[in-house]
């Protein structure tokens, strides 16, 4: 390499892509006692931590606490105040500023590099021109962006994607959100306490398809209660914005055309896999992109020449779930993996095989109501042929959802495998239920036998005596 | 029995008591195919639906939700109504109303039965004068009563109990509490909020006793940040009330007097076991005068001529944990063996034993903060020998709990059993902690080891990620 201008800086391990999962891998690899870059093109943090959960979340506490407060007779006067909620959230993504990321990571001891990263041979990563050498092992973490479809005008129309609608510092009078799952639903939920008129359009016949469906339902009529519209069934077919930031019209199939002032485009998301080089040393992309890993979130068939795999992928970026903690589920596994690897440790320990990930991924949609839910659902339980029995109980049937709010309304709903007499699946729907589903999570991860679940008494008068009328209401 | 002017009517069962564990009680021995009288002295529904939890609960949560949404950055202007919070209480109470409560029992196939039962013979109980029989079994569900301890002066001081707190239609100004335990720091937080000058007494060092330290610490903090004087190692001496209705004044030890226009007393609970004919059957109550009972709700020695056992107790009357959802636990084991028994079914299923008892009781206390714990404190573990490991973290080292209001302070605790690497115990403290112990409920009944729980992922940005928090510090 006589003649080259790049340097060779070396590091036991080099991990791309700086978002929560990153940093979770690059952590756990450098607690095992290896020396650790982590690579971040944009912004230390990630998507998660400035344009996804934590502004949606930031943006939608206050307006879930004003509406909780005002649905408890006592409790009077609570308002939304758009510009405090504005600044909550300019709070939470730090102004857009890294700086105390890439403190953090040094802090724990990792080296943060900023500049795009390639993978230019084995165990090698170019980052802005400089060749930097990994010891151990290659780690992509590049996450996801908004897909944004080839609808005709679309990409013409700066359409917003989460990552202006979460940080933007104006309310469009008229937003139009392009998707109904749960970025659309979340922002829809935003957006409408804020004062904008919202209207859905949504090419599925109903809202948050990969939940159950009466979760689905009970977001739409909420969503409708709050004054926004919802088109279903709806098939986007282009879009005009004749100006530059002036109104924007998605047409839709049937001749029917939407107005608004933005146009938020929220269909889905796009692997960060191309141009990091995959390719040149042999990892393969699946159909839509996403990067190839085995349950080890090992790249398969990428080895030095002693044999040792060396190339690993987590997060977003694999396409198993999209969801940050799962993804932070799988650095912490694949981090540990690579550590031992390094040591010349054991590598069948549990620990490194975020198995639990087959069994159903948590996730709640910060709606109002909110929807929680983990593992299968019951078309899912039964398309893997697993022998089910569905129970179905209204959340008012446990005293603490009706002293939550008047007139409390929502569902819960378990899926049980009847041959293990264990629950597989299990989903809320409701003000404040968020914090039900980790109960469910541990029942699902662990395979704890409902004979045993019985046992585990809800404290009386907490919404979580709904696990009492759902195993009541199975036969217990 | 000619020449008695009472009457024998036959049920198969007679349960004593109907509050909510009379209520389960009966209603699960009905569901197994017999009949039941049900029999209450006073009002359908009990203490808890009237007199402690549901008013409780009905009075905190238009204060929890007032105070969570002024705690919210964008999020303005709530106010407690006083007269809003009264009126909620009166439509959970149902103003003292309990037909709706008999409307269900009957419609529950149960007889209810108003009157002082007394258990006269073998299988034999007298409802004011008149006679019943039971075929199978007598259940003693009757339940407790507010301590009045024989202060001088107390009990002529005619002292507000949780009876009268949890209905007052009018608030004192001044409000002196006798006691600091879940009862007395429930009710200060309800009065503060709603504007009275409250003093809180309590012998002990420290309040909620039984609860680990720092959560008792959080709660005296946080009342008196509320306003609320709080008194502690400090011994009650007398009571003067000179008018009737007037201004009470407590004496403590030490020469300090605290007056106020009502003194609460929540010192404690005794059982209702006294005049229920108990000894004359041969039942035994303990030192502290509750009913004696097996691991099967049965009270031992108390027979039939050919060897059958007849009589039960379940919930407070049997002291082994004074709490609602622990008694109805008990109820449905109870229940259900009843009717198994009446059968001749097996008596050997795992689901007659109520042992998550032994494993320590979930519980909330609905202060602000709240606490939520199950299982064994620290000290407690230690003293049963086990090896423990105690784990605090913060709570705000949760995403979740800071997205939850500004400032957010808390704290979690898990204690683990290091040689069967399960959670024993488990407590939270801090705003909207109610919902979480029931995942550690079932990870304590469950006995889920550690290993498995790390797969457990929480939602983020979810408070209960405080679960990732604790397992990392943990170690894993």
């Amino acid at each position: 390499m006589t003649g080259s201008a790049t340097e060779q800086t070396a590091y036991d391990v080099i991990v791309i892509g700086a978002g929560p999962v990153g940093e979770v891998c690059a952590d756990r690899v450098h607690r095992g006692g290896l020396s650790v870059a982590l690579v971040e093109r944009r912004l230390f943090g990630g998507e998660c931590s400035y344009y996804a959960c934590s502004p949606s979340k930031a943006l939608l506490r206050p307006i879930h606490a004003t509406h909780a407060s005002n649905r408890v007779e006592g409790s009077e006067g609570a308002r939304i105040e758009v510009s405090g909620v504005l600044h909550r959230r300019d709070i939470w993504i730090n102004n857009l500023d890294d700086s105390g990321q890439i403190g953090w990571a040094e802090h724990a001891g990792l080296v943060p590099l900023r500049g795009e990263a390639r993978i230019t041979g084995e165990r090698t990563v170019e980052v802005d021109g400089t060749t930097y050498r990994a010891a151990h092992a290659v780690v992509v973490a590049t996450g996801s962006s908004p897909a944004v479809p080839n609808l005709p005008g679309l990409r013409d129309a700066a359409p917003w994607t989460n990552i202006e609608a979460t940080t933007s510092h104006t309310v469009p009078e008229r937003l139009v959100v392009l998707g109904g799952g749960v970025v659309a639903c979340e922002l829809a939920t935003v957006y409408a306490a804020l004062g904008s008129q919202v209207t859905i359009v949504e090419m599925a016949p109903r809202l948050l398809g990969r939940t159950e469906d009466f979760a689905g339902e009970a977001v739409r009529k909420a969503l409708e209660e709050a004054g926004v519209t919802i088109l279903l069934d709806a098939k986007a077919e282009r879009v005009e914005r004749p100006t530059p930031g002036g109104p924007v019209t998605l047409h839709v199939a049937g001749g029917r055309a939407v107005e608004g002032d933005e146009l938020l485009c929220a269909v889905g998301r796009t692997p960060n896999s191309r141009d990091l080089g995959l390719d040149a040393v042999g990892a393969a992309l699946n159909d839509q992109g996403y990067l190839s890993v085995d349950e080890r979130m090992t790249v398969p068939g990428v080895r030095t020449p002693d044999g040792a795999p060396w190339l690993y992928g987590v997060g977003d970026v694999v396409g198993i779930a999209l969801l940050t903690h799962m993804g932070k589920y799988q650095a912490r596994a694949c981090g540990d993996l690579i550590a031992a690897r390094a040591a010349g440790r054991d590598e069948d320990d549990p620990a490194f095989v975020p198995y639990a990930t087959r069994l159903g991924s948590p996730q709640v949609v910060f709606t109002d109501p909110e929807v929680s839910a983990v593992g299968l659902t019951a078309s899912e339980a039964q398309e893997r042929g697993i022998r089910t029995r569905v129970v179905d109980v209204p959340m008012d049937a446990a005293a603490g959802a009706g002293l939550q709010a008047e007139g409390y309304q929502g569902q819960a709903r378990i899926v049980v495998d009847e041959d293990r007499g264990v629950i597989v699946g299990c989903t809320f729907v409701g003000q404040d239920v968020a914090e039900l589903v980790h109960a469910a999570t541990i029942a699902v991860v662990g395979e704890v036998p409902l004979t045993r679940l019985w046992h585990a008494v809800p404290s009386f008068p907490t919404m979580s005596e709904i696990w009492l009328r759902l195993l009541e209401e199975y036969g217990l």
